[in-house]
C-alpha cells in the first residue's frame, strides 16, 4: 500500500514547454479516472498536506489520521541496524565487493538468502505453526505491486474479484486501473461485528453471475484493513470451501499478519492449508509485505506466496516489472534470518500496538464514541453513525467528515471510502505519530464532542 | 532491461504440496507466451547458465556474450561510494535519522533530490546542451518497467507501436504482454547501414492501417539496441516530423546515451526538441535509466522523462506499482549531483568501451569477421551473413547459431531473436567480462572460423 501525495501536478510546477493541451492522445486507461485518487480517502491528504499539524511549529494543523504506518518499533529496527550495518562499498569478499553484487545482480528470482529470510520472518510471525518454501516466494516492490501483480495472473479485463466491505480504498486502484478487472463488493455490516458470511458470499458471486460477470477469485485482507480485526478459524475454512465450491482462487493478504496484538489470535490461510494437508491450495495466494509490520514502506519489499506452481512462474516473470532493488534486499536479509531478533521484535511490536490500540479507545470512550473491538492493525474502526442525527446517510457522513478534516483538523478516513454499506464508520490510525500526538488528537476529539453535545 | 534466468522451475525445486496440476484456470495473459521467455535470446543463457565459463574452475565453459552489462567503469563508482558512503542507520540529523528517513518515504513522486539528481545526471551526459526539469522525471524501478508503463499510458490492447528492426528481444515482453499491445516492426537492412527511412516508417504504418491496427507511436532505441549506433540528427529530425504528421507518440529509449564512445556523436530527442523551440514536444517520452551507463542493474533506477502535463501525471500515479527503493534513491542522489565526478566517470565510461569495442572489432577482424560500424553501448552488430554458406536463411542463422552456443561455447544473439530481416547478423556482448575473458573469447572465434575454413 502506497501513499499517494494527491496534490496535481500544477502546471506552474513544471516548466512551460507545452502551452497547449496535448492534441495527442492517451490510452483509455490513462484517461480513466481508476486511479483512484478522487476518492475521498486520499481526499483527506490534501488539507494534511497544505496544513502539515507540527507540535512546536503548526499545532493547530492537520493531524494525519489517514495513513496506516507504523512508528512504534522502529527504534528496535535502528538498534539491530546500528549494530550490524556495513557501507555499501565494503571491502572485497571473495574477490567481489558487496557492492558490486548488488549492482549487478538482477534476477527476478531475488536473493535466495532473502528470500529465505522472507520466509522465515513469515514463519516467525506464525510461531512455526507453519513452513513457508523460499522456492515459492515471488518477490515485488510492495504489496500494491503484489496485488496487482495477482491480479493480471488470475483475471482477464472484464472479470471481477469478490472483496468484502469495508476493504482497503487503494485496492479500487490497485486491482483495477491496469487490469481492467473489476471489483464486486461482498457487503457485511455491524449486525455481526462485519463478518463474511456464506450469504453474503453467495448473495455477491449471484449478482455478478446475473450481469455477466465472471468471478475468478475472492481476495480477503486478513487482518483487516480497515477493521482492524483477524479473522475467526471457522470463518475462513467457510470460505476457502467457497472458493473450492465455485472453483475460484483465494487471495489472502495478510500483511497485518504481524500487527495482531496477540500471536494466537491470528489465523493465516496457510495454517488452515496445513490441517487440510494442502487440499485445495492450488487455488490461494497469500500476499505480504515488510511496509506495515516492519514499517518500511520506502524499500519497497513485497511478495506473493503461491500454492500452485503455474502462478509462481508466471509471477517471478512478471515480477520483471516491479523488482525490489539488491541493496535493500540484502540490507534486510541477515536481519529477517536472526531467529531470535525477529521473535523480539514481533513480540514488542504486538505489545506496543495493543497498548495503543487502547489508548485511542479509551480515549474515543471517555469522548463518547464506540469503536468495533479490534485485535490488529494500525487503526481502529469508530463508530460515528449515532451522531449523525437525523441524516443518516452516506451523505451525512461526509458531512461529519468533513468537520473532522476541516474543523477538528484529523484527517480519518470515511467508511463510504472503504466501501462501507453502513454510514456513519471511520478508519482512524493511530501509530504513524507520537503518544503525544495521539493525545492531542483525543483531546480534540473531546473537545468537538463536548461542543456538539451542547449544540444539540 | 532485467536480465532473465530462463531455467524453468522444475517442479523438483518447489515444495510438493501441490501434486495435479491446477485445475483452476489462470488469465490469458498467464497462458500466453508473450512472457517471450521461449525466445532465443533468452534461449542462450540456459546453455550459459548449466555450464558457466570460469578462467581457474571451468576454462571450457559457455562464456556469456548475450547480457548488455557494463563492468568497465565499476571501479570509480566504488572508488566514490567508498569514499562518500554513510552507514544505513546515520547518526540523527534534525532528529531524525537518514535510515528512518528512508523507511517511512513512500512518495510516489520520489525524493526531490534524486529527481534533481537523474536530472542533472542527465544533462551531464548532453554536457549541458539541454536542461531537464526534475518535475517531469517520473521514476520507476528500472527501464523494463519505465517502456511497460507509458506502453500502458500511449496505447490500448491492440494498438500498436512501430519499432524499427532489428530491436531489443525483450520487448516483445516489456511492451506486449500485460499491456495487450502490439509491435509492428519498421523493417532496416543492411543495405543502408540499418538507418530508418521515411519509406519504411510509411511502409510500417500503412501496413498497420491495412490490417486495422491503430498505431499510437513509435519507439526507437537510441543509441541503438542491438545495433550500437546512434541516430543521425537528420534522421531523429525525419522519425519527428512523421510522428508530428501521423499524429501519434514518440518515445525514445536513450539508456545507452552515456555509452556513446564520444559525447558529440550523441544526438538526444531532447537537443531536437530544443532546436524546435518545444515544437510537438507534447508527443515525446524519453526513457533512461541507471542501469546501463552506470552499470548498476541491481538497484531498480528507471526513468520516464516526459513532455506532456499528462503523461507526467499519469505515469506518476502508475509508478506506485514500480517505485525505486528510497534506500536507493539517497544512496545516488548526491553521486549524480557531484558534477565534477559524473564529468569523470562519464568521459572515463566511454573512452573504455570505446576501446573495449575496438578490442573487438579488431579481434573479429583478424578471424576475418566484420561488424557494422559502431560508436556506442556495450555489444557489436557482428556480420556473419558471407558464412551462412547455400543456407542464407534464419534457419541457416540458428544453425549457425547453435555452433557458437554449444561447440565454441559463447553465448552469443542472433539477429531472428531482435527482428532482424537479414539472416546471419549477431549481437556480441563485450563489456560484462574481463579483457582476459574477451580475448579467451576471440581466440575461440578466431579457431572456429579457421576450423571452418578448412572444412570449406
Amino acid at each position: 500500500m502506497v501513499a499517494i501525495e494527491v496534490a496535481e501536478l500544477s502546471t506552474n510546477g513544471l516548466s512551460k514547454v507545452v502551452e497547449q493541451f496535448a492534441s495527442v492522445g492517451l490510452s483509455k486507461v490513462a484517461v480513466s479516472d481508476s486511479h483512484a485518487e478522487n476518492s475521498r480517502y486520499f481526499g483527506g491528504w490534501k488539507a494534511y498536506d497544505v496544513n502539515p499539524y507540527d507540535e512546536l511549529t503548526n499545532p493547530n494543523g492537520v493531524i494525519q489520521m489517514g495513513l496506516a504506518e507504523n512508528q512504534v518499533s522502529f527504534d528496535l529496527l535502528e538498534d539491530y541496524l546500528e549494530k550490524h550495518s556495513e557501507s555499501p562499498a565494503t571491502a572485497p569478499k571473495n574477490g567481489i565487493s558487496k557492492f558490486r553484487e548488488n549492482a549487478f545482480f538482477q534476477d527476478y528470482h531475488g536473493l535466495l538468502t532473502f528470500r529465505k529470510a522472507m520466509a522465515s520472518f513469515m514463519e516467525s510471525i506464525r510461531e512455526g505453526r507453519v513452513k513457508f518454501d523460499p522456492e515459492r516466494v515471488v518477490l515485488t516492490a510492495g504489496a500494491t505491486a503484489a496485488n496487482e501483480l495477482i491480479t493480471f495472473v488470475l483475471a482477464d479485463p472484464g472479470d471481477a474479484l469478490l472483496i468484502p466491505t469495508p476493504y482497503y480504498p487503494g485496492f479500487d486502484r490497485d486491482l483495477r486501473w491496469r487490469t481492467g478487472v473489476e471489483i464486486v463488493p461482498v457487503h457485511c455490516d455491524s449486525s455481526n461485528d462485519f463478518q463474511v458470511t456464506p450469504k453474503a458470499l453467495e448473495e455477491a458471486f449471484n449478482k455478478a453471475t446475473s450481469m455477466n460477470i465472471k468471478v475468478r477469485g475472492l481476495l480477503l485482507t486478513n487482518p483487516s484493513n480497515p477493521l482492524g480485526t483477524s479473522m475467526q478459524r471457522s470463518i475462513l475454512e467457510e470460505i476457502l470451501n467457497f472458493a473450492a465450491q465455485k472453483n475460484i482462487h483465494l487471495v489472502v493478504d495478510e500483511i497485518y499478519s504481524g500487527s495482531v496484538f496477540s500471536s494466537s489470535e491470528f489465523i493465516s490461510i496457510s495454517e488452515i492449508l496445513e490441517a487440510r494437508n494442502y487440499k485445495d491450495a492450488e487455488r490461494v495466494h497469500i500476499v505480504y509485505s515488510l511496509s506495515k509490520d516492519l514499517g518500511i514502506p520506502g524499500f519497497r519489499i513485497g511478495t506473493i506466496y503461491s500454492y500452485n506452481d503455474h502462478v509462481v512462474t508466471t509471477a517471478r516473470r512478471m515480477s520483471s516489472f516491479s523488482l525490489i532493488s539488491s541493496h535493500s534486499q540484502h540490507l534486510f536479509a541477515s536481519m529477517l534470518l536472526d531467529t531470535e531478533f525477529t521473535k523480539i521484535y514481533i513480540q514488542t511490536n504486538r505489545e506496543r500496538l495493543r497498548k495503543r490500540n487502547e489508548m485511542i479507545t479509551q480515549g474515543l470512550k471517555k469522548a463518547g464514541i464506540d469503536c468495533l473491538k479490534g485485535n490488529a492493525g494500525l487503526f481502529v474502526w469508530m463508530n460515528l453513525s449515532p451522531f449523525l442525527g437525523d441524516n443518516p446517510t452516506i451523505e451525512g457522513e461526509i458531512e461529519l467528515w468533513e468537520s473532522f478534516v476541516h474543523e477538528v483538523k484529523l484527517n480519518i478516513s470515511p467508511g463510504s471510502s472503504c466501501h462501507c454499506s453502513e454510514p456513519g464508520w471511520f478508519r482512524v490510525c493511530f501509530a504513524n505519530m507520537s503518544e503525544k500526538t495521539l493525545d492531542v488528537a483525543l483531546s480534540r476529539i473531546h473537545a468537538f464532542m463536548e461542543k456538539r453535545g451542547k449544540l444539540e
